[in-house]
């Protein structure tokens, strides 16, 4: 794969190369969209299924440690069961060293990080399994468009992440019921990615709303009110009022398929001004099919941060190389936004070597 | 008094020009920083005051009108008894013409706007006779200094406004406990301006929280706590996190100098980043001295927007010459922003056209 600087250009690369053109000596905005939703406390869906109500403080302490540089909300940075530190820790340094400022949008959250919030109207997401699944998707989408088309007035681009837990089921919710296959696609943070649960999940959403594969293709608010998450509406809507005026970078792994999904049944017209930016850990991934999925929804190109950690001289950071965690809080969107923004003097070494002295700091004070 | 463009150097004029000169061909952002208070429901305060629970629609209606245009949470445009109506009308017209982006802050609301709000944790403020008159001022100024920090990232000047019912008499209350004598020189937006009412209402916060004239000049966390008002440090913090960085205009009246106050106290040195962005009537205002409470406070300049409705088709624009209503929701800094951004080519003439064809929209629609 061809790289500019440390990007990949993943996916449709003559449009990749044009869009990291576009970005050039460009000012970005990173906008970082929470949600929570009950979904993620299913047992097994995600990695802090062990204490499912821990998942209501991973976005807020990502957030926190975004705007921050430390978490408030929890004692400690987010970290799975396999010792492994939230992705935030990638996009917090990554912000750090290129100097992006930063906003943070609550989609709908059970618990308020300690920072200023963004606050579109959204309430958490229920669990799909019930077929009703978030609440007042329209308006929240109307929110953040108004946002959407302030914040194109103050950067030259714009990246757009998300943390979510549960969020790729969701994802393979409203991409199932938007009728893009996605079964068998969709990424995990959690050992063995496990399709199945997901499927069997999101199954039982369709039949509680009374859907099926592909019956809400043109009615994206209904596939995100019976099958989505909280996140999905800010970021789509932000999407669709920034990209009418600037390029957007949407942040994320195989849960960018879903937004891209709802983004271009709302407006296709801004899909010449998106592109998907994540991590080489995503495009690497033998689990899911980031790029299977983007090519049944649109003609989007996919910017890959050359992210490797194999060196690390820390075991924690040396586990995202078994691709368990891979991505999420825009790490990907943001490497290459510092990459893209210093000309190239921000490597992947010296992104890590930033990444280490943080994760230092925080995550193992000795 | 000279003019560049169609604004005032209204105070120490040589670094009101040099401020100018300093924003000249500069992007700004808007800012509004809201608040309700049950102060404004005492009798006689503020010109919502027949009806006190109206003062909490106010600040969610002025908001709305900046960002979509027309008000949701309530179904008219705010208009004094005497039909003079919102100043926002004014700003709304200004950010329009001049394409100036937008954030509306809470600094602590009863009522939400149906809009993106940035959210700093703060509540709604209490009746200051009390002594017990805004809660977490700290944690909301140092959440607004995280905000402001990232916003002066994303423009070359901030100008901040306000929009909170009996605004006046919490910024006497401040300016008092902080040793500044502003008794008689406090603006109104009654007519008859009532100071006589405003000093009692001060003097019995500061009986109750035990305090004097000038005893919290070094503690302006306190001032604010037992006699303010929950936009003050939304504003404050927002300030001190931008100017260090960026010019930052401060858009509004003789409430200004309660905030100027507050963050001269907590750092001085962002005091030469600032300026005040005024109203002409405020300027000409008999019944209050801006000039008289910032000479007591820092050596800043005032800027005055020229705004003349005397010669407009609608009575309910020439009242704005009566000097009632004179400011508010940043009305003179939005009009000062957006003639220098403009290069002059917005002029009194131009805005009051394009706040008439507003106010024809939506205060009278026939």
């Amino acid at each position: 794969m061809r790289k500019i600087y440390d990007v990949f250009l993943a996916y449709n690369e003559p449009k990749a190369e044009a869009f990291i053109e576009k970005l050039r000596g460009k000012r970005p905005l990173f906008v970082c969209t929470l949600g929570t939703t009950e979904t993620a406390k299913i047992p097994g869906i995600s990695v802090a299924g062990k204490n499912p109500e821990f998942t209501d403080y991973t976005p807020p302490a990502d957030a926190e440690l975004l705007l921050l540089g430390k978490c408030k909300c929890i004692p400690v940075v987010p970290v799975t069961p396999e010792g492994i530190p939230t992705p935030a820790l990638i996009t917090m340094s990554a912000l750090k060293i290129a100097d992006i400022p930063t906003l943070v949008v609550s989609g709908g959250l059970r618990v308020k990080p300690h920072i200023p919030l963004l606050d579109l109207g959204g309430n958490p997401g229920g669990d799909i399994r019930k077929g009703r699944a978030v609440e007042s998707v329209g308006e929240v989408i109307q929110r953040a468009r108004t946002a959407g088309e302030n914040l194109a007035k103050t950067a030259d681009y714009i990246v757009i992440g998300e943390s979510i837990p549960g969020g790729t089921t969701t994802a393979l919710g409203v991409l199932l019921a938007m009728g893009i296959d996605a079964r068998g696609k969709i990424s995990s943070s959690m050992p063995g990615n496990p399709h199945e649960l997901k499927t069997e999940t999101v199954k039982a959403g369709l039949r509680a709303s009374g859907e099926e594969f592909g019956s809400l293709a043109e009615d994206p608010i209904k596939a995100i009110s019976y099958l989505g998450d909280p996140m999905m509406p800010a970021f789509a809507g932000l999407v669709l009022g920034a990209a009418t005026k600037v390029p957007v970078l949407m942040a994320g792994g195989t849960q960018m398929g879903a937004v891209l999904a709802v983004v271009k049944a709302l407006n296709w017209h801004v899909l010449d001004n998106l592109a998907i930016g994540t991590t080489r850990w995503i495009i690497a991934d033998k689990t899911s099919d980031l790029r299977g999925i983007i090519a049944q929804i649109a003609d989007v190109p996919i910017l890959a941060a050359d992210l490797d950690f194999s060196r690390s001289k820390f075991a924690g950071l040396r586990a995202y190389e078994e691709k368990v965690v891979k991505e999420g809080v825009g790490a990907g969107g943001a490497a290459i936004a510092a990459m893209i923004k210093s000309g190239g003097s921000i490597t992947r070494e010296t992104l890590l070597k930033e990444i280490e002295r943080n994760y230092e700091h925080l995550v193992r004070p000795e």
